[in-house]
């Protein structure tokens, strides 16, 4: 039994075994993990072939997981609770379970009730860059009570942790919202620059943005644009109007464009601005605080219309 | 004759009245303006009150801009085609017409023709910042054969000149198309700020985010973002509708949440990721090629769907 591994996964995709590639070259020995793959299917020989090259040993059943000090579940969204399930009664008391998965607040507060019911303490993660690019040294965001011993467990390793907060579901969160920014950036670029390209301006256009985000930080930045927006809405709807024109003329379709201006217009509908006295308020705090009142949805706001 | 002054403006609105006070301070002395208001109608008390707050003249008629050397059109987009056509004939062969409307590049082209036929030098020019904030020193690109003649005579006066190309419509097309970017960046953040702060994650997500785009150059980011996105649209999409539950959650409408799914969707319905055998290309550049060729409206991409 001492020659069983302490750190075991479940699930165990190509993230999971760049993670344990990365472990074994920082002197972790013991090494396990549990799939449903490993009962034969299609996935099987992928399975045994990656868990051959990070050296990690396949276990048969989460039942092999009494003698884990730590978990890692990195499964698909969808069966985060699953795992949990899976692993909770076969967990011996203490041990640490973090929850990698994508999943939304909700799963990750039941699948912690689970781990916690077996005796098993709970950590909720996010992944926030990329596996294949950064190994086990991706930035991941955590938290949870025991987020504090995660990291200081696993920042000797090489991981890069940051502590999002006490709660199960804020790190899970974070990384929701976190995704809409930069996936709406990636988002962006896309249909504004093949607009560009196709009306000769890359060049122009990506030098003049990118020297107004260079500026400052990006903070700074998110201010500017959050507590002029109270303001300047409906103004601003207008002016991605006529760029509207631009797009329709390079034949993209204005997904992104059509998107912005209704929500321009979502706000010029509401009372932020007279709420303000038409004046940006002071800081970005103060003007999320206007949005957040006055925007469709919030108790204290109006009805959606 | 002589006192009359050599700048003039067409249109005399708040930006312009800004305009023409840090000029007045930089010493410019023979500052007129013409606009229609003056003819009596709602706006004359507030066009006269602006013109002697800044030490302008107000010009009966356009007749009057025959000594003017330099003239700065600052009226609505929509009015661009007939500021040009009302001023055009009275201009002196030689006579410098800027044109900081907001117009489109195919309107900024016709005023361009009007202001020829006449003898005048057109010159393109956008504002890409705030006038209220930063009155005649906000950044200003432009185009054409002239905007060289326009940044060595007006940079010493304190403008912020940047050149985007020789062609009419290159300062018009840079303005719209980065004003997409720069309105969707302040439109993501509205919509993502008001769910994470519902969520209890603001200072988490914006942290978070922060740290990413601060860690390299904008440029780098786009391309950063452009690369990975010609082969991993399909799973952004899927993660991208994780978030949409989250948002729905906080009684917040996905209006960018579901425009980003739907241009993720769009590039995973191409052959992007094929045509380059699903590996990320090597810079910005040859993502934006592939994808300005893979989405609709290319002449060489499949018909849209």
């Amino acid at each position: 039994m001492a020659q069983l591994p302490r750190l075991m996964f479940v699930g165990f995709g190509e993230a999971a075994s760049l993670f344990a590639k990365g472990f074994a070259q920082q002197g972790v020995e013991r090494l396990a993990a549990y799939s449903p793959s490993v009962h034969g299917g299609p996935g099987e020989a992928l399975l045994r072939d990656r868990a051959a090259q990070a050296g990690t040993i396949l276990l048969s059943g989460p039942e092999q997981f009494s003698d884990a000090e730590w978990i890692f579940a990195m499964v698909p969204p969808v069966r985060a609770r699953e795992a949990a399930a899976s692993v909770g009664p076969c967990l011996t008391p203490g041990t640490f379970y973090v929850d990698f998965s994508s999943a939304a607040p909700a799963d990750k507060r039941a699948a912690a009730e689970i781990v916690s019911a077996g005796g098993g303490r709970y950590i909720d993660a996010g992944i926030i860059g990329s596996v294949p690019t950064s190994g086990h040294r991706v930035p991941v965001i955590a938290s949870g009570a025991d987020a504090g011993v995660f990291r200081d467990t696993f920042a000797p390793l090489g991981m890069d942790i940051t502590l999002v907060g006490d709660a199960v579901g804020a790190a899970a969160g974070t990384k929701l919202v976190r995704g809409i920014l930069a996936k709406g950036l990636e988002a962006l670029y896309v249909e504004a620059l093949v607009v560009a390209e196709r009306s000769g301006v890359t060049g122009e256009v990506l030098d003049t943005f990118c020297a107004f985000l260079d500026a400052r930080s990006a903070r700074d930045t998110a201010a500017i644009l959050l507590k002029s927006h109270v303001v300047h809405a409906a103004r601003r709807a207008d002016e991605v109007s006529l760029a509207r024109d631009l797009v329709l003329e390079a034949g993209v379709e204005p997904i992104m464009t059509d998107a912005i201006i209704r929500v321009m217009r979502q706000t010029a509908a509401t009372s932020a601005a007279d709420r303000v006295g038409r004046r940006q308020p002071g800081s970005l705090e103060e003007a999320l605080a206007v949005l957040e009142t006055e925007l469709p949805g919030s108790a204290s706001g109006a009805d959606p219309s």
